[in-house]
């Protein structure tokens, strides 16, 4: 559709970008991982893109496109998989990235803007010695605002759990895509009804979360012989509760290859490539995780003091990237730019019989799904999730292998689409869509994203 | 045995307490809680109490000691339970009183002289906004190195476990009892030689500790009616990994009455007296905690902000004490102040079944067992420990409930023996003994204490 001229007046001074290479790259996310988005949501396109510089220019563009019905697309840091900021219909982007205040913080808590990045939030923190309790490997990009509606884990998952535990997210304020667009303050459980919505159901402009009172984090990599063996001391190390720790992340051997910069620390005495671990621990516990580590027959490889890890993450040096940039979904970036035919999953192991379910995956699926795992804390047991490394043939073998992974215990997300309700665990629930009704009553918000209740709606205005 | 006026000679300007009262009060601890420790350590006394000013002292009674073949038994703040601190053969008291410097801290450790107050640590931790992870009921009292030694777990224990986990203890400092002191630094897993070792195997003079940063921690006791749906929300929130907590206590409704100050807040409407929990929760998520409580069916009677319960915490202020005074083994001393023939024992619920066997112990032993629980997390899941209040008849009953516990797969300790090695879970292990004969060569620590080794001992020298 053409964005009309009305619209245009509407949207006053609200700084707008409509440049080509604007209107491409923020359109896009990371969906690319998949070969299956990458075909379908590469030419998508905003026809123009919004950069509101305060709530009132948010304001001003959700009555504006509710006005002119005009398809809104909210846009944090764009470090999604699955299109989350793609406009599947045009229309208006909504770059949320000027929204980034600090709006306050005090002991145990902090409001910030919804574009405010992670990492900016961090270093604003810590000076006060607190830090937000997770953040994704994209902490560099991710928005506060994105993260609450896209994502779900990260760095800090060994020791808080999910952004969805309760009491993860204390508050969320959204604006309604209305004529007179509302500002709704949801608190409680209410903020589920906009959590991993993928922002269909209003504009988050504000997130209210705990803090963590921050540790000194340094970084260890140790190396094992098997995959078998790193898991059991990444299982056995989680489980210690009396050691701070902010990430355990376990590669397959057939992963460590694509994670080049780290190939010197995956140097083994044996002929057999080894399994390697990355963890961040509280620097004067480092001598306990390392004691875990020779019990489970590894051998630390590379260390960086706290001090020089906090550095590299806040960019005020150079030399090896922060090492959570080789774990969670970072790792199919890099393997993405070896190997271009590689694409991905999302596994969550059960708790009770996580370890045995690894074995048996890595064994069944050899070559073919390289496993690394993110272990961390859910419902207050210790086990592991998984995005890992798929060598991919067709759309049918990539099915099978979900299949064959379900059936077997381990719950499989799908990322290969990007209509929300398709998406495994991340399934659109009660609130949420009943929230939508709310706060996009016209169903402007990037149309297409809820298959099914796009279809409801037309049924109901027809 | 009198001591030798060559001993006293020895010790020469070492500050020393000889009139009767004070070696009453300094060869007591809380043994008393038991009827059987009651009756045989009540009249064990010191001879002579010396408090050293600071480590030279410690090495000159420990000198003076050995070469006078001299019993030495260490005492922190006598809050131990088993008679730790009471002199089993006389000789000399060593009070570690004034010990108590902060030697250093930096982010996440810090290091403390063992006869520093934990409250007082915390209280000089303040301002850097850390504190210690743990502490027990007995906080303003308790020394760390008398909870290294003699301590287990406390407030903390629902986050990090116990003090015996890995990484929990970073370093332990310990003079030998020899005619040559000697300082030896025990680090890694190397600490266990020394914990709860009952301080008779080498004299702890500093203690190095992993430090929590602080969170604001406000105060809630909630009722329930019955105490399966209180330990069925104590569980839950427990496991709630994304709320920072320090405290999860669960007290039967026949325990209630015996906390005569928290009276006021277990009014419930119905006629049956109701289940009562305390809770030490971050502020900013106190609301997420009453959430859980109100969805298993209670009802939340007193809240404290975290900014008031610091203050009577620090003694800054009068008022009801802080909630932890209410907690762990405190409880029996609220008890047996109103009812004497009350005494108590130490479970340990396994977490796979720990509320079914709770309800079990309830059902099983009415009237004569009331569980208070204590939710910790234990190798990485949440389970229960108890220190129940036994209506005490005979020491055989005792041992009956003790031995029925244990059938069912409630693991016991029994407090009841002031033999180390008698004591269920604290048993003494190779690392403990083995260092004993390195530490403590003549046998001179606290003599008695050690049954096993002693009968060993004198078998090598006869």
């Amino acid at each position: 559709m053409a964005i009309p001229a009305s619209l245009r007046n509407d949207l006053a001074d609200v700084p707008l970008l409509e440049d080509a290479g604007s209107l491409r790259m923020r359109s896009r996310d990371f969906f690319w991982f998949s070969p299956i988005l990458k075909e379908t949501l590469e030419d998508k396109r905003a026809e123009i893109v919004a950069v509101p510089r305060h709530k009132a220019d948010v304001m001003r563009v959700a009555a504006a496109c509710a006005k002119h019905r005009v398809p809104l697309t909210v846009r944090g840091g764009g470090t999604g998989n699955y299109g989350q900021a793609v406009p599947l219909k045009g229309g208006v982007v909504l770059d949320m990235g000027k929204l980034d205040q600090v709006i306050w913080q005090r002991p145990g808590a902090g409001r910030f803007g919804a574009g405010a990045r992670m990492l900016e939030i961090d270093r604003a923190l810590a000076p006060a010695g607190h830090e937000l309790r997770f953040h994704p490997s994209t902490r560099q990009h991710a928005t506060i605002g994105g993260f609450v509606a896209g994502g779900a884990a990260g760095a800090g998952s060994c020791t808080w759990g999910q952004i969805s535990d309760p009491g993860a997210v204390l508050a969320v304020e959204v604006v309604t895509v209305e004529e007179q667009p509302r500002v709704i303050e949801l608190t409680g459980r209410d903020v589920l009804r906009v959590m991993h919505a993928y922002g269909v159901n209003g504009i988050i402009t504000e997130v209210e979360v705990p803090l963590a009172p921050s540790h000194p984090w340094c970084e260890r990599i140790a190396i094992f012989p098997t995959l078998s063996a790193a898991a059991h001391f990444a299982h056995t190390f989680t489980e210690c509760d009396g050691i701070a720790k902010k990430l355990v992340t376990v590669h397959d051997p057939q992963v460590v290859p694509y994670l080049r910069r780290l190939a010197p620390y995956a140097e083994s005495e044996t002929a057999q490539p080894p399994a390697m671990v990355i963890v961040m621990v509280s620097e004067p516990q480092a001598d306990a995780c390392e004691l875990i580590v020779a019990e489970h027959g590894g051998k630390v490889t590379f260390r960086r003091n706290a001090e020089d890890a906090r550095k590299v993450a806040f960019l005020e040096t150079s030399g090896l990237q922060p090492l959570y940039e080789f774990t969670w979904n970072h790792t199919t970036l890099h393997a993405i730019r070896i190997d271009p035919t590689i694409t991905y999953l999302q596994l969550r192991f059960p708790p009770a019989n996580n370890l045995e379910l690894v074995d048996w995956v890595a064994e069944r699926f050899r070559d073919e799904v390289l496993l690394h795992l993110e272990f961390q804390r859910r419902f207050g047991k210790v086990t592991c999730s998984s995005l890992p490394l798929v060598r991919y043939t067709t759309p049918e073998r990539l099915d099978a292998i979900m299949a064959e992974l379900d059936a077997k215990g381990v719950a499989v997300s799908n990322p290969h689409t990007y209509v929300l309700d398709n998406a495994g665990w991340k399934r659109v629930d009660a609130p949420q869509a009943e929230f939508k009704r709310l706060a996009d009553p016209h169903g402007l918000m990037n149309p297409g994203k809820l298959a099914h209740w796009q279809t409801e709606q037309m049924k109901a205005i027809a």
